[in-house]
């Protein structure tokens, strides 16, 4: 247990960005950009400024972040420009990063045959663009592309080239295992090799991983362990092929079995499990159950003699204890973890319950039966507290929709052009009366958004303003043959920046979609204090 | 390159099936083994005989392997029993298994706990047991549970359970790491100490590891280079909580990377990904893509720069070749695509494409302009292969989708219950007739796939046995304030497990799914080489 300090780095929105089918928005951007910051990683990677409309976007908003050192992307200087002529570097300069960090080639083979430079040349190119960016920036780290393939064959050069870095002032010189294939035992030895032979002490060292072996996370704290003092890594090791080194991972081990000050406090460690399964969510994936520390499965127990090991000294079950990483301790038909979960949740929406109250049996009841039929409340935070609330009585009736009718059409207009239309007739009883409504829009959901609205925004204005910011629709494995559950996740944003989520689930996605619009409108009515129409 | 041989032992048909959800029937199992001994793993635990009928009928039929040993699993005898007296391991002895592996406890607080015995006599129910099954059997396993644990708090009480094992007779005395808490670190520290102070041979050790902080691959490498000689792992690393050892994983690193003879003919290694996936399927889940070695990306290359230096030079971007595990190389399309991409993906497709050929340039500009459109076709081979056909004229004219109708209407039916319905109506033409068809579904898509088909069918047998098996929506952020965009990814099954995946873009979440079902139908036509009707 040294208390040491290591330094986290993530590059989930770089080189996370990567991964195939994913794409973030610059609203996902920021989202994750704050998640991390509330957790305390110490830099937050955006992307590269310059690369693409996106990142222009995100850099030139620039989250506002408390904890986080917000970080460009880059690559060091081309050849035969002057660092002050090189408009990918005045991109890095001009972004609102407080930090910039620039790969460079340290590997022969990719200087002679990617670059066609002499390899003299490409050490002045990383020299150069160190010094240009720290005295522009203040602090500039160093990405040592190929770095462990580079090494295992011509280590003076590879060597020669961080050294240019270090020298030049990188805050960080990171040891990157780009193709991913070394082992931990090779990461050992070159990490120690580098500090004592050629002289870069640890604290000035990063490392970053791939996980195409299976061994990014163990990598990762072989370099620790060898001496550096900085990780580079991703949200649940997203990254190109096998993934980069998931920091969900490492930091646990870091922290709580190493003993490492990683700049996280262990009262916010447990923000490690929410943040991990909003951000698949956000992938539109379903978080890995067999995640370690995060996932539903990590602390699962089977039933049986185990169990109640289990439950006399858990310590001898489990590796660490769940609620340090947010997560909980999960046995298979036991009613314990899910009352425990409901009342955590219940406190979590600001009600006071007495463990022994009898409502709270019932609701156990209806959750259970609920998460059977494939609602996932994790993420539809409204549509849960909606579902306690009514449970115990407290949601006044807004208003009944009674029936909708949709119709999609592709047809021909009348100057012979294609289009496809929608549009939605709703009936909603408020108060005493019936309204009928119809709208169109940009497909069914909208078209039934709209026409809802109509319905419902001249009685309740607070409905004004109120947008859908997304909508997710993911199938749910059909469990016993009888066909696939669409299940629809709405965000909805307020005026004022307020988001809230709803779900809905049915084996008609119209339905799902509309059962998640409904609980939009009440939670917002609901929140809003609204008085119902009589 | 040591040469040295590490024995591989298989326990995914007993520690995999503690997985949730998990449940081989007796033809899984049977088929699981043949794959394993198909490969050359050296030994395939079958399941524990005695403890369910899925077991005792496994055994009973006990499938004929030849190069691999079968082994049972089982524990060591109870308390107040002699070994000629334990039902227990007589079903052991009288299974059909070559050898036999038991597990003991090795770490006191469960010797005091669980087993409620004094730990003398849990020393004797050790050697007792294994010197029995040895005796029986020819060959006896021991499986050390919680040995690390136990190890670190009481070494010299766990070091004396395991001696008993050995000196008892035990060919593998197999270390457990069963809470998977253990670093790598520690456990290079610990087996050495085994061998050198408590006089256990590396020849007469194995491994067992779990993923709970992501590192089972790790410390069974850490365990080997220590010196043990046989390592357990599963397929995939199934197993409870965050799984085991991934045996798919550390084979080739063991082979290719560290030059240890496992048992496996290097001739044989690329059936590995062929079992790998095919593991999957016979689980009912998708393969995980991001797998190290196997996965559908784990050789996946994007962007356009990076593209073009692959191609001069594999092994440069590659830290093994994709051929020897059975796995291949991927380039994927992304809005990086630069027209070596382009021109890599069309070689992928079986297109030999003349570099300096114009077509090139206007596919590429179509290429581009799909993607700012929100085409993402990464991950949508199917429907970027159609985009190129249909741009060189190769895609004939199947049928074309005139107009379409949809209706989904919530109301009360017959009886007063609250019904939800989708009915879609077709137009389709088809060499020169037009069809017209109307079918309902489960919600609108479902029942356009179904319209659709019913056109579609009689004309097109080859159709028949194609199912949707993933649908996703994801909503593109408005780029022009003009509304979001809906993107709809659809994935493909035929009878005989081959997938595609298609997509559809659109204002209209309908109309994007319309276009990703004409694409699936259209590729499937034109991949099965049917024969447009006139």
């Amino acid at each position: 247990m040294t208390g040491e300090r290591i330094h986290l780095y993530d590059t989930t929105l770089r080189d996370g960005a990567q991964t195939q089918d994913v794409d973030f928005s610059v609203a996902d951007k920021i989202a994750i950009a704050r998640d991390l910051d509330r957790l305390g990683i110490d830099y937050v990677e955006g992307g590269w400024p310059g690369a693409n409309p996106t990142d222009d976007q995100f850099f030139a908003e620039a989250p506002d972040l408390a904890r986080s050192t917000f970080t460009a992307f880059g690559m060091t200087r081309r050849p035969g420009r002057s660092t002050a002529n090189d408009p990918q570097l005045a991109a890095l300069i001009q972004s609102k990063a407080r930090a910039v960090c620039i790969v460079g080639k340290t590997w022969d083979f990719h200087v002679d045959v990617a670059l066609a430079i002499p390899r003299e040349e490409n050490i002045e190119l990383i020299a150069d663009s160190i010094a240009a960016l720290k005295a522009a920036k203040g602090e500039a780290l160093f990405d040592a592309e190929h770095f462990f393939d580079g090494y295992k064959r011509n280590p003076a050069y590879t060597a020669s080239c961080i050294k240019a870095a270090y020298e030049a002032g990188a805050r960080w010189v990171v040891l990157c295992d780009t193709n991913g294939g070394t082992l931990p035992h090779e990461i050992d030895a070159i990490v120690r090799q580098v500090i004592d032979e050629h002289g870069i002490p640890g604290d000035r060292l990063g490392i970053h991983c791939h996980n195409d072996t299976e061994n990014a996370v163990a990598n990762s704290l072989a370099a620790v362990r060898a001496g550096v003092r900085m990780v580079q890594g991703t949200i649940n090791g997203l990254g190109e092929r096998c993934g980069n080194a998931n920091l969900v991972s490492l930091i646990p081990s870091l922290m709580l079995k190493m003993g490492y000050d990683v700049g996280i406090k262990p009262a916010d460690l447990p923000l490690l499990t929410e943040i991990s399964r909003k951000f698949d969510e956000r992938l539109n994936r379903a978080p890995n159950r067999h995640a370690p520390y995060v996932g539903a499965s990590a602390f699962a127990h089977k039933g049986g003699l185990h169990v109640s090991a289990v439950e006399k000294d858990p310590s001898s079950y489990e590796h660490v204890e769940p609620e340090a990483v947010g997560n909980r301790r999960q046995i298979v038909m036991s009613d314990q973890a899910g009352r425990a979960n409901v009342i955590a949740r219940l406190r979590e929406m600001g009600m006071a319950v007495d463990p022994k109250d009898e409502r709270l049996n019932r609701l156990l009841d209806v959750v259970k039966q609920r998460d059977t039929e494939g609602y996932a409340y994790d993420t539809a935070e409204a549509s849960f507290e909606l579902l306690v609330r009514r449970e115990l009585g407290e949601v006044p009736d807004y208003f009944t929709l009674k029936r909708f009718h949709v119709t999609d059409e592709r047809r021909y207009n009348a100057k012979g052009e294609l289009v496809v239309e929608s549009e939605a007739v709703v009936r909603v009883k408020i108060g005493g009366k019936e309204y009928h409504e119809v709208a169109s829009g940009n497909g069914p959901v909208n078209a039934l958004d709209t026409a809802m609205r109509k319905a419902l925004e001249p009685l309740y204005p607070l409905l004004d303003g109120v947008k859908l910011s997304d909508y997710r629709v993911r199938i749910l494995a059909a469990k016993d043959g009888t066909g696939a559950m669409p299940r629809v996740l709405i965000r909805s944003r307020n005026g004022d920046g307020q988001e809230w989520s709803t779900l809905g689930v049915s084996t008609n996605i119209i339905e799902a979609s509309m059962e998640a619009l409904v609980d939009s409108y009440t939670f917002k009515l609901f929140k809003g204090g609204a008085t119902p129409r009589s």
